[in-house]
């Protein structure tokens, strides 16, 4: 549809952005002049209007409203503010969709869901999709040519709360897309395996979305049917940028994505962007918040072929949507922040700047907190702003990084589907797993796209890899060919694009490469853990979960065997000489010291790393040619070698280091002379 | 609407009622003579008739049949027992709701509820109320002038099942209920705080009830749904209110309320009552029925400004509406009914006279159960009943009260609002604990609407108090600048009666009451748990969950300081001294012990109670020259001073008192001359 | 509607039924011929042909496509495997819903089920059944005369997934089959009791099915639905049967049961069925696989009436629909097979040949498994084939039992109603406690329809049988009146068909028989459990949970008493000497060792068992002359006295038998001269 080629990228030349969420429309014009001057005093030169003001801008179609926001396009201006502009097609406005009640979307099992809260559309609702149309075009007229816009918003976290509709403008529009897919009906009949259950459609006007059914719905129906919803929100997506492109071809564009969200394919979406934006809410309360919020910022650097992007919203503290929703600790968020920009991000923003006094989010904390000046949050809003400054313009300076996880989309969508061996096989969760002990061996990971050329990396893993195309699986076999370190974990390998099995022992295309067949699997029960055995393992004695598989061997060496369950003696890790490299299979979801002993055979040969973290919780990466270290867990020390100055204290530092928790240093190494 | 000055009183100069739900149309005329005759030996003298019997008074249009009832008045007359007559309006009959489809229900989801179980009406719906009119106005005709006719009993259990309905005909009418209470759009976008999530409407017929929506619905709008639909059923009864005035002006009215149920604002329908009665179904499984128990008498006394009320419905023993329903142990139901009387009742009712042979409450226990005279529960019917008769006339004695908690429907519908720091708060859970408290400590608690006159109380509690309107927030704060005791728990004074946010530090209004500043909440996980310290405690250790507050302390000293979790060492408990008063802060959910020493430190200073209890399940209540004593729990001793009559006895008690599980004593102080 | 007395066999000449269902059009031409020597390899002799198949046989109305299915029949036929033709109406195809979009079936709260898994009908579905009609002539017509049909298979597992529609359609064939039963609108009233709740019915049309409502609906509503949806399916068949009767009068039909499902009455079913078969699949994980195995087993025999059935499918390992879902162990589908044969079966059967290699059932596992003949599964599958071989034909041996437990689809609609003492009792879960009591005294069970004739049993145990109608409540008591041992336990005799209590104490009927009244219900909370005590308990103490009973004796002496908990000290087994038997009640749920003294007692007097089982997991089952020992749990021995010969090996066998876990033994006895 569009073309992508003539992207623009993140302005380059700037400090990092820092800034957030401002909504002014909800607050008296004297308010406004108080914002700025804090704004200014915290150091503030992004940020992003207009997400939810489309009532607010437009109260019949063809009425805009823009008085307000020109006098605050010149406010900020004044103080050298600069503003992300959102589209504001988010959120349609109550006469909107009171005009074209049909707007609203329909859920799974044929519910309207109501106006009244956010995001209430149908994307594939033409009179939606108009009338945003009207709204953007008329944005970028207005704004276009403003020396305070920086760049463009579009929407906002598309998919949040309404991910597929199933209304019957989206029958017809799947309809339509299946047509493109498969061209004609048998091509859809052989993909979705209809002679089964007696599903042979005989005409298109006979395919219906996968709605609330008798049983499990057809597999390849539902796999499509996430397609599609990703697809149609891309269409969103695309209409406006198509407007803007033409209006304001200088100015860049981009949407806040939701980090490990499963509604939207980032890596075909971050195509169409100048480069990405994500927002991060890690739960302050959650023993994984660093290591969720590192993931989340390697996905995005990843999605985005390494080219910096923004940290688009995040809590200062609190947010409002959890059942329990606990403040970060002192430091915390400071320590997450330093932690993307170590990652590859060019600016810090949170949502949002001033915390509301009505609505559904007035508990969600904010940089200005219903406290005002004299809190926690506002101090340590002022602090961040001066950390960014002293780290000035990071351009585009690479975050450096050897290992590699496959992340797909599909196969999110594919292996979370009903009628499984087991359906609790959750892929971002068996994937933090595995990010967990890349960390603890101090490797920052690329997620990788099936298929994508793997030669950079020391060592690749395909985990709970379940859907993957012919061709991905050969650039997998080749680049252990040619002297990769491939890792397979368990239900990988198993069906091609339309959900089929390939026949024979699984994993069908990685036998030869792996050294193994697998007759059967045996999923674990909830809770059920059987012990692990083998020299490998040293002292330490380890243990699998979740997951088990029959293994026969045809080259494979066994490094562990189950020691307990129903395989009992039956390998459970299994390492294959292949071409020039070596394929490990992992076929249970392993205790981390258990995975840390197979990368660091992974790794083996391999150079160290620089600096190595002393704890789990310290963080060490490399970005350019600083190196951030952060400690996000209890006091520790960690020993440094040589001599290096610390960007935000200007201080030189050595030897054995001191760190508090929520500690941030960002070094660079002296070259005495 | 209706205007509520011509109130009637309940009957005074009668004993005691005694008697339950009569259901006479299930039996044949034979069981009839029976149960006349059995009701003589237990001590009947009133009956409920007619609550579910409209499909068999009127089988169509202006089609009546009174022949039955007609005889059941006589027989019943005849044997002296008097009749509470039910509206019968709580159950439209199958040709009405046939007629009209429209009549029933929908819910919060769009799905429309049948007919087949019983309340199943729309209370805006004109052809519900339309066919309720001719009913009632038939009714009141017929029986006005009845010399067995004591009361009117409007409906049944109003929002029972159906609390709110979310059909068209409601969406119509919320819009007319908004028009009055905010008379231009504008002031619904103000109040709704529309800015937000662009939500600003342009016109009333925009607006929708908060039905199923992606997310969280704005939250005034639900806020105001709940006022909406308590008083959407509140009109159902002002319509009947008014029939039955004109035709029986001498008739007192009244409705069974059921307790701690959210639906039904009772400080304002009581106002429109000649007297309360309520529906009371502790659960005699828990151990905390004894305690519940008292507080549904308290609130009913309370919301009836402390006049004489009814015991309109208990069960003999075990319901039948609960996943499991245990038996009421033997004498259980005698403790808990003398609880009632202590707490002002002037009758003891039971649903229902004679268990069911069919239908969905025919395992409901019943004063004739299924096995009939030759049963504990018939025996012990026949012993309540003369108990009662024993007790005399109470006539408008009054329970005597010196302390109080704040209660308030708008905070209960506000405060257990989603997008909330924590879900996870019940506030009638939280004022039960507190009641507990009180309850330890030998007091009997008024439940006091906010904004009421509290100078006749020693102590007031504002608990959880989240939502509270400027003129109650400032009673308040007069109370204890004239000397009262007042405590505040966490999350109290937050927003004003729009939901929005009191600015600066919490709880806004109440900082310099309280002198304190809270910058931030910090609610606690699910079972987590923190530790409390200071010499406050003396030896024992405290604990708080739920919640925790970041408080900065201006003007107020610390009692107690957290001494585990994120805010270990800041303060949990503070007191301080305002005007002639002082104010507590209770941050956390406390443990009973620590709550113990909070009301004893608020309540120094006061003269002790009269008899103080021996266990934690001894309640001893004073209603008019009257001492109630009942013991819930295990056998214990109790000491009285002075001499003293029992009055169900007529014997002289005077030193230890032995009491075993369930015993109750109803004392009056002999004076020796 | 349909005569049954024309009722064929079970062909009985025959070798055992080895074989699955087969899907030959997922497949291509090659894969053809390379199934059927894999069957001749594995002894297939039968397999089921078409169940999901109507897609691929009409493409149209009136639009046939056999040529497939002609190639099949021959090629099967040419290697002298038989067929079992589906009628293949199970589910219908894309253009018959797309053409009658009223057949989709509504749930419960108005939810239409959407056509894309399976079996997405409304039974009362005029167009759907007249489909279903061509449908079935057609195929008749076609291989109504071929030699190699063997039997029909009608549908498939009739109320899976869809048991009860709420549709419109099905609210006018409700009300025809309330007309049938009631006559005049007067007995339906007074069936379902509604002068309670205002529910008294002017007009017919007025009723409608008990749709998602306020709270409960009424109860007989509920239970006549359950009643109208099981003959609502059973219509379906009797359609489906009198076109097969009318062309293929020689032609023996069958439907696969599913053991334990609620939604069909199978006693009234399988009096149209020529034979009886059935679906089983125990969760190999669970440690009750066996005994529900065998119980199912059991009850497809009584349902029967003891004729010799077919175990028509079941799969050689994983299924694909729990949420997790096991293998079975190696061996573990064998011995499970063997106790079918043992308890009736003439035939094993699996779904199914091939594992598909799309759709919604690819992971189930097959005879054929993914991984094809280098695989256990597939040498199990040709092991069991031997087997069942060696047995040779078992034509109309029967299975020897002795005691019997009622068993009613009228009775577990009825229990399971809610506003019940506890909604907690399962009826089956209820059943399979008493049946492994009776499986640790090695006794095989008939599962009995109430007022069936009772005399060839020793005991008959009453379990939770609720609902009781009067001429059952009396066979039973006779059957006791002339010696036979009765054993009754809670919460049986309570209702009467309309569901009416038996007025008195409780249970109504049986109160002289079982010399006890019943008060009241104490059921008990989750997880409750009481001591029991008596010396009839012996050494061991028993407990008891789930329920208790108030109990006043009239004639019956204490057998065990309570221990502990409300009802402490009364009793809670009793025994009544009654006419020439005997009578117990249980009235709590026992422990195992408990009711294994109920049962000794009971059965005492009676002669020993031949071959007494050495572990709860050792089963022993007679067939003819045969004696099946199979061992489902760990390695144990067993001792025979005499000389036996194991039909498996041809070997002899004697004294002490070792037998690891899954061994399978099939002797007959060795008479020496």
């Amino acid at each position: 549809m569009t073309v992508y080629s003539e992207r623009l990228s993140l302005p380059l030349g700037r400090p990092l952005y820092f800034g957030g969420d401002y909504n002014p429309e909800q607050w008296s014009r004297d308010v406004w002049q108080q914002d700025v001057e804090m704004m200014v005093e915290a150091g503030v030169n992004l940020v992003t209007l207009g997400v939810f003001s489309w009532s607010r801008l437009q109260s019949a179609p063809g009425k805009f409203d823009f008085g307000w926001m020109d006098e605050i396009f010149e406010l900020l201006s004044s103080n050298g503010i600069m503003v992300d502009l959102a589209t504001a097609t988010a959120s349609p406005p109550p006469w909107l969709v009171h005009a074209h009640p049909e707007i609203l979307p329909r859920d799974f099992s044929g519910r309207t869901l109501s106006f009244g809260s956010r995001q209430s559309y149908c994307p594939n609702s033409r009179p939606y999709r108009d009338a945003a149309a009207e709204l953007v075009h008329a944005l970028a007229q207005r704004y276009g040519s403003h020396s305070a816009l920086e760049m463009w918003h579009i929407n906002n976290e598309y998919g949040c709360h309404v991910t597929s509709c199933y209304c019957d403008v989206c029958e017809v529009a799947f309809r339509e897309w299946l047509v493109k897919r498969y061209v004609d009906i048998a091509g859809l009949n052989f993909a979705w395996g209809t002679t089964f259950w007696s599903q042979i459609y005989t005409d298109w006007n006979q395919v219906t979305p996968p709605r609330i059914a008798p049983t499990f719905s057809n597999p390849t129906q539902q796999l499509d049917y996430a397609r599609f919803s990703s697809d149609s929100l891309l269409d969103c997506l695309l209409e406006e940028r198509a407007i803007l492109r033409e209006v304001t071809p200088q100015i860049p564009v981009t949407t806040n994505f939701m980090g490990f969200f499963k509604g939207v394919d980032q890596f075909k979406w971050a195509e169409a962007l100048d480069f990405c934006a994500v927002d991060n809410y890690p739960d302050p309360a959650s023993p994984t918040s660093s290591l969720i919020s590192g993931a989340v910022g390697d996905l995005t650097r990843s999605v985005g072929q390494g080219r910096p992007w923004i940290l688009m919203e995040q809590a200062p503290s609190a947010v409002n949507w959890r059942e329990i929703n606990a403040p970060k600790a002192p430091g915390q968020n400071r320590a997450l922040s330093m932690s993307s920009i170590a990652r590859g991000a060019n600016g810090v923003m949170y949502f949002q700047w001033r915390a509301a006094k009505a609505g559904a989010e007035k508990f969600h904390s904010a940089m200005v907190p219903h406290s005002g000046r004299n809190s926690r949050v506002w101090r340590e809003t002022v602090r961040l702003g001066n950390d960014l400054k002293a780290l000035g313009s990071l351009g585009s300076s690479q975050t450096l990084v050897d290992v590699a996880i496959l992340f797909d989309w599909d196969n999110w969508w594919a292996i979370e589907l009903d009628s499984h061996p087991s359906t609790k096989l959750s892929y971002p969760l068996g994937i933090l797993d595995l990010y967990r002990s890349f960390a603890r061996a101090g490797r920052v990971v690329d997620f990788v796209h099936p298929g994508s050329d793997l030669s950079r990396y020391k060592v690749v893993v395909a985990a709970n890899l379940y859907l993957v195309k012919e061709d991905a699986s050969c650039a997998f076999v080749e680049y252990v060919q040619n002297g990769g370190v491939g890792v397979v974990t368990y239900f990988s390998g198993i069906v091609d694009e339309n959900d089929h099995v390939y026949l024979g022992g699984y994993p069908g295309l990685w036998r030869e490469l792996l050294g193994i067949e697998i007759e059967e699997f045996s999923p674990l029960a909830i809770g059920e853990s059987v012990s692990l055995k083998g020299e490998f393992l040293q002292l330490h004695g380890g243990s699998g979960q979740q997951w088990s598989d029959s293994i026969n061997l045809v080259g494979a060496e066994v490094l562990v065997s189950f020691g307990s369950g129903r395989l009992e003696g039956m390998p459970a890790i299994t390492k294959n000489a292949f071409g020039s490299g070596k394929a490990y299979y992992v076929s249970t979801s392993l205790d981390p010291d258990t995975w840390g002993l197979v990368l660091t055979d992974a790794l083996s040969g391999h150079e160290e790393i620089a600096i190595r973290p002393s704890s789990e919780d310290v963080e060490i990466v490399n970005r350019g040619n600083l190196v951030f270290i952060i400690n996000h867990g209890l006091k520790t020390n960690l020993s440094l070698e040589g001599d290096w100055i610390d960007v935000l204290t200007k201080c030189e530092v050595s030897g054995e280091l001191s760190l508090e928790q929520y500690d941030v240093y960002v070094l660079y190494r002296l070259i005495r002379e």
